[in-house]
């Protein structure tokens, strides 16, 4: 039988809302997100997991309270577990998500943009 | 300060070797590893792991014993654990490998085509 790879291009069409992660896959216990995100998000820590963000489409930063990465499309960053950051996106970004089962897109920071951790696409 | 963002094109251009995956970048315990693969790869399993392929450049395809899938770039696959596989690429294909650290690309299976599986670039 053939089997069908996830394609990253079809999954984004399938959602239009900001800063609402969608799971597309599991490895083991982590989970690989795709997001579209613009605008300012909030500061948070995720204290228990590392994070990766990479780009698919479009750019991105991610601040820190000493500074700030710049990602666009083929880069990808790691925020270490612990260390407070704030995504934003002057125009709208495409991006995968990468992390354990159960994070909550606010860490404990919480507020209206906490979104649901395990929706499906 | 400025923190440097992971750009593949960069991290690709950074060795020519098929088959002979490095790292670029760890989450927790998971490992991203960058590969440029071509022909044929050995049949193997990975009896503790799932294991994620995503195409950055190029056509692969993933054979099964009952299937297979085929994979360009900005498309993934999971390959649960404990399930035989065997990657072919027929031109040059550059991917992005994801695993817990410490597998070993050959699997189960060994051979000529085992690599160090802790070469960072």
């Amino acid at each position: 039988m053939t089997y069908k790879a996830l394609n990253m291009d079809e999954k984004f069409g399938k959602f239009a809302e900001h800063w609402s992660p969608r799971v597309i896959a599991e490895m083991n216990d982590v989970q690989f997100k795709l997001a579209k995100i613009k605008g300012e998000f909030v500061w948070h820590t995720h204290e228990e997991t590392d994070e990766v963000f990479i780009v698919f489409g479009g750019q991105m930063r991610i601040e820190f309270r000493d500074g700030v990465v710049h990602l666009k499309a083929g880069e990808m960053f790691v925020v270490p577990k612990g260390v407070e950051h704030k995504p934003v996106a002057e125009e709208e970004c495409q991006i995968m998500l990468i992390e354990p089962r159960g994070v909550v897109n606010t860490g404990e920071a919480g507020g209206t943009l906490t979104a649901d951790n395990n929706v499906w696409i």
